[in-house]
């Protein structure tokens, strides 16, 4: 059976590895929580709110797919089950039912900003372990960080 | 605060809700079963196999949409959160780990043909509920069915 | 002189015929009201109505030329001019002038609830009389529902 | 409640908007002929003359909502209502029922020259009113006579 | 050595199967034939006839497509053969040599006509057997009834 | 040394190059304030006017190019340095610091409102000097006062 | 009626066109085959064999309208009804039913070197009656042996 | 037989005709002339004037189309067939052989130069026959000034 | 100054030179013809006819430029000065005005004829002379002789 | 009123402010600079130096959207005004009237020499400050770089 | 002559140089070996790997320009020339005719280790000599090792 | 394990495959080589070649995949490796360093006349022993001579 091996070993692959899992549950969780908030928004500021959110979707999925496929290119198993997910989530669920474009607003701006900080973790700790993972932390940061300006400037 | 009210009524929204928001689950964690599979499957049927994968997450979250769309549309609110697929599902959940290639299409030719029969069961309980769903159920029955003779095709 | 005849006779023939003319007028006739309310909206919500409009106006256009399309290979002529549309719509006018995006929203609301009530009507009747022309005024269901669940969200 | 005033005032305003109006309802109701005659052309000459009035369409929706757009930008209020359109309409109007391509030509001619002569006198009352609402009459007045040339040329 | 089974079992298998099996004949020959005249045609009338037969191979071969992959999803092999449709087309064969468009626009009026019979039986036939594909055929009826109208338009 | 001779002499070449070198501060100017907005816009209605002023950033960037290309093809340089266009510009400045969006329209109302009024001054200079400038400047006039009655009706 | 000439006379244009029409049979069956390996090949390397048959199928079906309408331009008719591609075709027909995708590749490497072998022939043949011809059929003999090396590479 | 009728009689129409029959010649010949310089351009600067040759060509074939069709409009014959455009050009003819770049320069700019001062004659004569023919003039003088600058400014 | 030297010499150089050049001067001229007619063409046949023109106009202005530029590439200079075009061309010329759309077909038939007897003359002249020409030149008379069949169909 | 927050604190917030407002005047003063040159420049070379100014448009447009939108993310607020802009660049004025291309070479090699510099001083600053601003500060200086070198190299 | 000159000097520049110039050898030599291959991989996974391999290919002729045009960026001269590549290659060189995709599949993944091990020490050099160089290695080594992990898993 | 063989035996074979490989080296150096000057021309003249040498670039990237795949079909391996093409190549090699753009112009005139001659000869060796294959060689002398007369045009 196929092996697959990485340039990193030890630490550096532990470090790497564990930043990068925590990075695609936060996105994965992100796509389905934006999701969620774009089919039950309402409000007179419904159009905007629903299409900011699946600029998110969009995002979240496209880096989803490079942090998974990163962790092959070193020979990890990326986990992106339901399960996983659910049970290691870090983002506030919103709660069911129709939610007021306002509180949308709140919310993922709340969400934003948390993913926000754990992604400079996550680039504070890769720097030394693998830079060519920092790398793709970084873009992630920019682009979160872009929308959580967004939805601040929305509230 | 907005209210959204549907065309349908009593039994028939319940019975309609009811088959969307399982065939909602379904489709989410189908998208995310087959990424998972995407991600981890090996052996020299690699590429095919992997590419085959991404066209199933194409269809499952493009019907995902429009599953949840039509559920708002009904005034009804979809529910796709991580922990609500996490509980609900009823897709045999992958191993974690590098899973060769013969098990990958083994596993999604069982996942697709579950779905299938939970869609055929949803598609004759709509026919009465609300033939505007239905036939969204029947155009996901098309692509599953089409899929699962692919998954079979290739074992 | 060309004579077209189409898979119908009598009973089946008179009620999809009937049908599809009531449709063709409804669709028309919306996409000169969500043209009137194109130019004529305002409010701090003018862009995201204005907009969303225009998406209405496109749907409604294109599902004109099928079903007047679909009368053609009946048999039977679609009557699409203006006198036929002003005499026989039963869509509630916009008044003339500026109109607010608020009143706006509950008259599309409005307009949008009548026109899946009236095509469910029509999708009951053709089950029995054309099963093809039938599939043709459920998916104008699903959008025109979809559409619905927006404004109301909207407003 | 917002206002919208635009660059004119007085008679150069009343000229430009009368105008203006006119030419909405001349293409409107162009839209809607064009579109009847679509449907139910015969003859040998069925393809070219399908097509052919398909252009019409285009062209007429097209300039409709810019003619539409200079009235908002004016401050004056676009009408293009069934009602209005179907009193005011100055376009012969195309009896119902199959129709031979003949017939449909020499229509669109006549239809045509009109559209093409009430046009020049709007070209005419806007120079001096307004010349940047006579610069969009003058090209409706370009594409409204090659249609014309090309249905003479097709009969 | 894989086998694929679908979701029908039984008589709702043969019956389904069978609809197909007709239908894949009709439509391959259906593409045959259209291309045939297309290249045989002759008259004044040539190009909108030489062109609208392409729309007919195009819609043809789209739905052979759908239709075959269909009998794969159910389990069954579709037979698409030379020697299988040659033996059981129902489509009357244009002779050989050019043909006048007046006689390829009838031909094909009879053709046309008569796959739109055949699909109405079909149609009708997989209602209890199979829905997902009974909504096939009704895609189908819909294309096919439409060149109907468009080549008795033009005779 | 090269040089550029163009069509015009005397008054008639000065009368345009002085509207042309207007219109163009006016144009580059609104492409660096419309900007400056689109960064600091704040408020619910943020997406909107956040979208709506690139349309008009957009829309500057375009015409400056044409008019300035215009002004080369009469011999006469261009001028869109910084430092022209700070010491001439004709425009409100926007404050610094974030801008609440019901400002943000204000500010583009008027803003746009005084090109409208000056390019018409411009456009009744270049009647007799350059009809070729004069309808460039005719084509500013239609999308500037577009933009004036959405910002308007926006309000 | 329409008599269509082209350049050739006698012998030359009897044996271009017996080239012609045997290519034509060739790659109408082509077609024919490969669409049904298409939709009954199985086997682990189902979906790399699928989908090379597709290609097949594309270019067999564009070559197919060059040689027929290069028969029209000499003016001879083409032949591609199905009783005469089924009675004259020269290539193995494959079994009904699941085709493992092992034999599959062999049934096309054989069916491509035979296709190869006999436009071989047509080379030769046109080369003195008609260069025009034979420059197709070169083209022709280019794709498919470089699909003939392809097939022979995955077996 | 058809017969064609445009909107305009007498002087008007003779005036707008002759201006337009000479635009015609001026811009055939404008695109002979550049494919002629196009190909036989040597020099360091080959490749920027054989480039900036084909813009030309482009936008002379475009504004020949458009120019031609407007006579038709008006019910006259467009003459561009070699023999009047050999005869009736004014475009000083470019020697046979190898030019160099700066010489093709130097013709371009003549040549450009010549064709702004005509269509400015033909701009002032139309502005009272036909506005319609005027303003399409008008492009053509805007188009060939800018091309004329960038040959000066390329000597 | 720079020379241009090409791969052949001596009486090869110039058989395939004046194969050339008299290609050159039968595409420029039908490419002026092909937009004469299309412009000129009137009857019931107009579209069809119209539209198949411009599609010669297109084939003829590309194989133009593949011509001239390979007059260039033998160090040759190409002549497509409107003077020498309209001396050495050899088609019919169309008489001026309207001309029935059978007319401008039977011209078209004669003019297509012709081109593709000279061109088979060349195409026997650099056989020998140059056959990386004469490839250009059966290129040529396979799109001359399929429009060749066209017009003639169409009579 | 809403409020951005960024995830930067202290020194660290406004020594990345204080870069990435220095970068946007230096780019927006870019775009202005290389417009102006794009329209003034003349010489032999006018083409491609007037082509290759383009390409630092837009890329300067590009990265000054970027850098806005990061200071945004940061809750600080970019100036990108007029008046702001001629103050605090530090880019060489171009003169006024039309300017040689190789002045223009020399003038832009010298301008972009100079951003390179400072973005680099920028690069170092921000290097403790925020990786993610870093990050697009790098990309900046790729981009520059690479134009020195091409105008460099054309020098 | 011209002088290209760029931001570094003495060590940073030659370590720089020295990396990019190991990189562009790699990469150069990485597309002739992924050609080599895909050309004469034979097996049933032939298709699989045919297809990856070009993928190889595009990456690193796209890599190939970033680099060598760094290095002009730096004033130094990129050398890509055959006997350059040819000498100085670090890849293992496949041997000459047919080899079985599993043979390929593992000759890929040893010359893509070592690329990845090689780009690793190149980041690591140029993180302090030129962080604009470090960051192209880091996307090289990004796709590098994604490429690493896909040949791994074919395996 | 697999074995390809192709249409060819004998000499003919062997006659074929020689020219293809020849060809296949110098297509690769050129290639190389081409883009080796890209990188490091210099002089006023700078984007014009440098442009233009892209285009060559492309042109023999597209070739050598035609030719390589063209040897595979006749069951030859090609031979592409940077050892084989830098032992067995032909073209003169560029110096290092930088190249001022004239002496690259001088350079790639002569590189491309050798292969202009090396190819005709391969096209005469062809003629006997494959067609198809010399068909494909004509192809590349067509363009090779076209950017063969380009760079002289620019000398």
């Amino acid at each position: 059976m196929a092996t697959v091996t990485g340039p990193l070993m030890g630490d550096a692959k532990n470090t790497t590895a564990t930043a990068l899992q925590g990075a695609l549950v936060d996105l994965i969780d992100l796509s389905l929580v934006a999701k969620q908030l774009h089919w039950n928004v309402i409000g007179t500021n419904f159009r905007s709110v629903h299409l900011q959110l699946d600029e998110v979707v969009t995002l979240a999925r496209t880096y989803t797919d490079t942090i998974a496929e990163r962790l092959s290119a070193l020979g990890v198993n990326a986990d992106g089950r339901s399960a996983t997910v659910s049970k290691s989530t870090k983002l506030t669920q919103p709660e069911s039912g129709w939610i007021e474009s306002g509180k949308v607003v709140a919310t993922m701006t709340d969400i934003l900003g948390g993913i926000s900080a754990r992604m400079r973790e996550r680039m504070d700790l890769t720097e030394k372990s693998d830079q060519a993972t920092q790398d793709i932390i970084i873009s992630v940061i920019q682009d979160i960080e872009k929308q959580h300006w967004m939805f601040q400037a929305m509230s």
